[in-house]
C-alpha cells in the first residue's frame, strides 16, 4: 500500500465500500478481497424501476460524475432516481495498484478488463441493492467503454443506455494514444519498474504526460478561441500547467496504467468471437450514442460507426469546443445538452 | 561535428552547398560560414520568368520534396520550369546543430527563425541565380510556414505561392503538440543535455517522439481504413515501428530540436509588430491556401482564417485521410489534387 491523500474520503468521498471477496479476473488470476468504491443518491422506489447507474472515467472518481452531471437541476435527479456511481476498479477509490496489500500491489497489480469492471457492478448492484433492471446506465470516455459492456452483456438488466464521448471497441489510433501516455509516465526514470517510493516521485512523467492530455485531450478550436480565459487562466501555459498538470500530478501512476491498460482493451466483442456485429446485436436497449463533436480520439465517426449496429438507438452529437475532456464541464452548454438527451431518454418508454 | 551518415550526399543529394558567410541571425547571435544546401532541376529560361521555389519540412529534405512533388508527370515539371528546392536551416543538410564546428555545434546552435531561412533563401536566389522574381513559391507544414513567410516580407518578388498544410502563424495548440514532441527527446537520459556521444544514443527519445507523431501526424480515419496496408504493412504496430519510427531513427536530436523551435515560433506578424492582418495585407502573389482535410495540427480552419486575409487569395482542401504526414505522398489522391491546384495557379495570368 502507498500512501496518497489524493483518494482519501475527505477529497472523493463519501463513498461505501462493497466487499466482493476474492474477484476472478477474465485475463486469469485474481483480486483477493477486491472492493467496488460507490455512492448513492436519491431513493430506490418500491417497483425498483428507478435505478441509473453511473460509470467513471480514466482518472475519474463518483466525485466529479456527482458535481457535474447530478442535482435536482439536472437529468440525473436524485427526487427521481435512484443513482449508483461507481468507481471503477484501478480508479484509486475501488480497489487499486495503489490501495492493495503486497504482493499483488503497485506493479504487480494483476491485468483488469472492462468486462472484469461490468461483472463486478452487476455483482455489486444485484447482491448489494436486490436490482434485476436499471432504467438507465451512463458514462463518459472509459465510463462509456462500461456503458456498452453493459448493455452487451447484461441485455435484459439495460432499459436505457448513454455512452458518451466512448466507443465499443477500442481503435488501434485510440490505443496508441493510450501507449503514449503511458510511456510518458513509464519513460521518467523515477518509476522505476512501477515500484516508486511516492507517488509523487514520478512528477516529471506525469507532467508529461499530462501535456499529451493537453494536445488531445481539448481540441485545436479550444486554444484558438482561448477558452481556458472562461474557467479564469491568462495564457495556453498557464491553462496547460495549473489545469491539465495540476489535475493529474496527485495521482498514482501504477492506477493511471492500471485504467489505461483496460482502456486500451475496451471491445464488447470479447464475448462474441471478436464478431462485433453480433455483440452490439445482442443490445435490446433504446440507447443513445452521444460523442463530442470535436473529440480527436473517440470522433463522432467512430462512435456513428457502433452506433448504426444497435437496433433501437440514436446518434446524438454533443456540440463543444472543449473536445473529449469536455466531459469534465467546464462548459455550460456541453451540460445542457446532455440534459436534454438524458431527459428525452428517461423519458422514451422501454 | 557529429557523424551522421544519414544526411550524406549518398541520402540526399546531389545537393548543392551556397555559402552565405557570416549570417546574422534575427534573434541576435550569428552562424559563421552558413550554408544553404539546395538542388535544381529544369533551366532557367532567359526572361528569368520560370524559376520556383520549393521549401522544406521539419525532418524533411529536398530529397523527398524532389521525389514525391518534382517531374515530368507533376505540376511542378522541370521541362518548363527552373525549381530550386531548398533545405532549411537545421534540417542535417543546410548548417545544422550536428554539423557545425565547434563551439556552436550541438546543443549550442544558435537560435534560428523563420524569418532567418526566408533571408538566407532570398540571398541563394538573388546573388546566386539573379533572380529578380518568382513565378511560386511552394512548401508544406513547416515549408509552408517559410512561404507565408516569403510572401509577406518580398512581396515584390513573389507571383504566385502555395501553402500547404501550414499556417502563417503558429497556434498555442500547435505550439505544445511541438513541446511534447521536444520533451519526448530530450527526457531520455541519453540525451545529456544536448551532448549525446552518438545520435543514435537517444533512440528511445527518438521512439518515442516518432510515436506521437503516429498519433498526430495521420488521423484517426487513417487507422481505421487500415490504409497503411496500402503502402505494405500488416498491422498497426508494424506500420508505426517500420514506418514512423523507422523514419526518425536515423536522424539527428539537435537537428530536429532546432526545426521544432523554428516551427513553433512560425509568425509572418513578427515584421509588423504583431499585427497579422497588416501583415498578410502586405501580400500581392495569387496564392493558394491548401489544408489537408483531417490535419490534426494545422486544421483547414486555422489555415482558412490566414486566407481571408490575403487579397488574392483561394482556399484549396486537400482531401486525404492520411492526414498531416500525407504530405509524404502515400496517397496518389493526394499528389493527384496538389498538381491538379498548382497547375491551374501556375496557369493564372498574375
Amino acid at each position: 500500500m502507498l500512501e496518497n491523500d489524493y483518494y482519501s474520503q475527505e477529497n472523493h468521498g463519501p463513498y461505501t465500500l462493497f466487499n466482493l471477496g476474492d474477484f476472478k479476473l477474465e485475463d486469469g488470476g485474481m483480486i483477493k478481497n477486491c472492493q467496488l468504491a460507490f455512492t448513492t443518491f436519491g431513493k430506490l422506489n418500491p417497483q425498483k424501476s428507478n435505478a441509473i447507474l453511473m460509470t467513471t472515467w480514466y482518472s475519474g472518481t463518483s466525485k466529479i460524475i456527482e458535481q457535474v452531471y447530478v442535482g435536482k437541476d439536472h437529468a440525473i435527479n436524485p427526487d427521481k432516481y435512484f443513482i449508483i456511481v461507481v468507481n471503477q476498479i484501478g480508479n484509486g477509490l475501488s480497489t487499486s495498484p495503489h490501495n492493495i496489500p503486497t504482493p499483488n500491489g503497485m506493479a504487480l497489480f494483476p491485468k483488469v478488463q472492462i468486462g472484469d469492471d461490468v461483472r463486478a457492478q452487476h455483482k455489486l448492484i444485484t447482491e448489494m441493492f436486490d436490482l434485476d433492471s436499471l432504467a438507465l446506465i451512463v458514462g463518459g470516455s472509459m465510463g462509456a467503454q462500461q456503458t456498452w459492456e453493459w448493455a452487451v452483456r447484461y441485455p435484459e438488466m439495460v432499459k436505457r443506455a448513454a455512452a458518451i464521448a466512448g466507443t465499443a471497441k477500442n481503435t488501434s489510433h485510440d490505443f496508441l494514444f493510450t501507449k503514449t501516455l503511458n510511456e510518458a509516465i513509464t519513460s521518467d526514470p523515477a518509476w522505476e519498474n512501477g515500484f516508486y517510493k511516492k507517488s509523487n516521485a514520478v512528477c516529471e512523467g506525469l507532467r508529461r504526460h499530462a501535456d499529451l492530455w493537453s494536445v488531445m485531450g481539448y481540441s485545436t478550436e479550444m486554444f484558438k478561441q482561448e477558452l481556458w480565459r472562461d474557467i479564469g487562466f491568462s495564457s495556453p501555459e498557464e491553462f496547460c500547467e495549473g489545469f491539465t498538470q495540476a489535475y493529474f500530478a496527485p495521482m498514482d501512476p501504477n492506477n493511471l496504467l492500471c485504467l489505461a491498460w483496460k482502456w486500451q482493451r475496451g471491445d464488447v466483442s470479447r464475448i462474441t468471437g471478436g464478431d462485433l456485429e453480433k455483440a452490439l446485436g445482442r443490445i435490446t436497449a433504446k440507447m443513445y450514442v452521444m460523442p463530442i463533436n470535436t473529440d480527436m480520439f473517440f470522433p463522432p465517426k467512430d462512435c456513428e460507426d457502433n452506433q448504426k449496429m444497435v437496433a433501437n438507438s440514436e446518434l446524438r452529437v454533443i456540440e463543444t469546443s472543449w473536445g473529449h475532456l469536455g466531459l469534465l464541464g467546464m462548459d455550460p452548454l456541453y451540460i445542457e445538452q446532455i440534459d436534454r438527451h438524458l431527459e428525452e431518454l428517461l423519458a422514451a418508454s422501454v
